[in-house]
């Protein structure tokens, strides 16, 4: 028994396209329609064959549609909601993949007040963006979060969860605010960290900028790659997570300047304790299989 | 024409393991001597024979060197220095691979001011720590930079860089003070973050460690990975190259304010600009073969 027959995904992505692949491979009967604002990656998903039809507007793509995901940038997902509002069947359910989820659940729930709406973030990407990014193992072993706000079925978040089993993840369910703060330091902080000094490394004077690139193996490089992320993407979830943001960044300024004072008076042991504390985070995230443990993450050295 | 015949490496960790693997893949004919303070990495290295000779004292295993290279943490060199001081043949060249040059080029000199002296930093390693984490190929086409000081002997300079040049690394050559500012914003400050955020992550009340666990799929494990590096070398870096880590710090602090404020007042283009650009210096740092672009590094998806 599949969740849903007839799944519609808005927005042809990195991540929606991924969507449409694993959905392929994973529930090979399920009749898959799509749509992109633009009219070029439209093209591209029609080539790859991403759907079994390509609409040219949001609201033919959602017609006859059990499960609704719309996989746009989190600050998009109230007017395309709203876009779809008029052609979405009464009893579809209505999901998302975006990165931050109170804004989210609040701008579905405001557009759609008829349907059953499961919020949905599936943690999973890379830096690349576009539709022939995308890949059906994406979700494999990766967290999908579903925050269902309060009132929604139980059966309707219990078709989403079987969703993303099936296309390999493994599903969370809590809260939206709750989300919002996991994720605040995750992925959100972890990311504008990682614009900041990418930024900060092109603009100094004293070197030059082939010399941050031919000397990146030695750290910078893992920035540069989440500082490689959908522009978009990230302006929205910034926007979107502003609150929880700004508190995680208050706190890691505070710890900043806590190591800055032991460098600047010579406080070794402050420096080896922390030093010692976060190898063992890293041990449990290999160990819990969220992470690859080879030498430079399997990297090709050859 | 091998650069050397007879070669010591003190310190058998990661690199200086990883050294000595490398030696006896591209260069088999030499003869390896080595030492570690610690008995049991000493037993270690005689199980994998990653040496012709264990010797039970630094100055026993550069008696007979043409090259000795010190693989210890660069708050260390110092005193490895004197203690080889009386075993070392006036003809060896005398080398290191410690993360900051100054204080190294200057501790080198002064402990042994009748040999020449050429620092080294490959740019290369991994989170492992240990002479069972060194691999071969850790610096297949990674940077090596030397940093002879004035008045050095330029056919010294030449034979360490052919000796890199050797093991698959390319070589570069420039001060030991534009090497510490270089590598302060490339492989420093990188570090410093990333067990800064570890930290400030591991320290919530609102969100549990297991949470942070579960969902650092989001960007945080990257971070991760460079906070499980070798506490001991890091110290010692940050201590070593505090004056250039501090500038960089302060640069990388001005810049996080200024993004801190555009998400308070939600000035989405400054986010956005920033991000467009950072996406730029990926690009260049993939062309150029110092990263790895398959989606998520290569990691395995299944």
């Amino acid at each position: 028994m599949l969740p849903f027959s007839r799944v519609a995904i808005i927005g042809l992505g990195l991540i929606g396209s991924s969507v449409a692949r694993a959905v392929r491979q994973h529930m090979p009967t399920v009749r898959l329609t799509g749509h992109d604002a633009d009219p070029q990656v439209r093209g591209v998903a029609d080539r790859l064959q991403l759907c079994d039809d390509i609409a040219d507007s949001a609201g033919a793509a959602v017609t006859d549609a059990d499960l609704v995901i719309l996989c746009v940038p989190v600050g998009a997902v109230g007017a395309v909601a709203s876009e779809i509002a008029d052609d979405l069947p009464a009893d579809a359910i209505v999901s998302d993949v975006g990165s931050s989820k109170a804004s989210v659940a609040a701008a579905l729930s405001a557009a759609l007040p008829n349907n059953q709406i499961v919020p949905a973030h599936p943690v999973a990407g890379t830096e690349n963006s576009g539709p022939e990014a995308g890949f059906s193992t994406l979700f494999h072993g990766r967290w999908c979060i579903l925050t269902p706000v309060e009132g929604t079925d139980p059966t309707a978040v219990a078709r989403v969860q079987a969703f993303w089993r099936a296309l390999g993840a493994e599903v969370e369910t809590m809260t939206p605010e709750h989300h919002d703060l996991v994720l605040a330091v995750t992925s959100h902080l972890p990311h504008l960290i990682a614009y900041t000094i990418v930024g900060t490394a092109s603009d100094l004077e004293q070197v030059t900028r082939s010399e941050v690139i031919k000397f990146s193996a030695g750290g910078f490089r893992d920035f540069t790659r989440i500082a490689a992320s959908d522009p978009t993407m990230w302006r929205d979830v910034f926007l979107a997570n502003k609150d929880a943001v700004l508190e995680m960044l208050q706190r890691f300024t505070e710890d900043l300047t806590a190591l800055q004072r032991a460098i600047r008076w010579g406080d070794g042991d402050a420096l080896f304790d922390l030093f010692t504390r976060t190898r063992a985070v890293r041990r449990s995230i290999v160990e819990q299989g969220q992470d690859d443990a080879r030498p430079d993450f399997g990297r090709a050295h050859d």
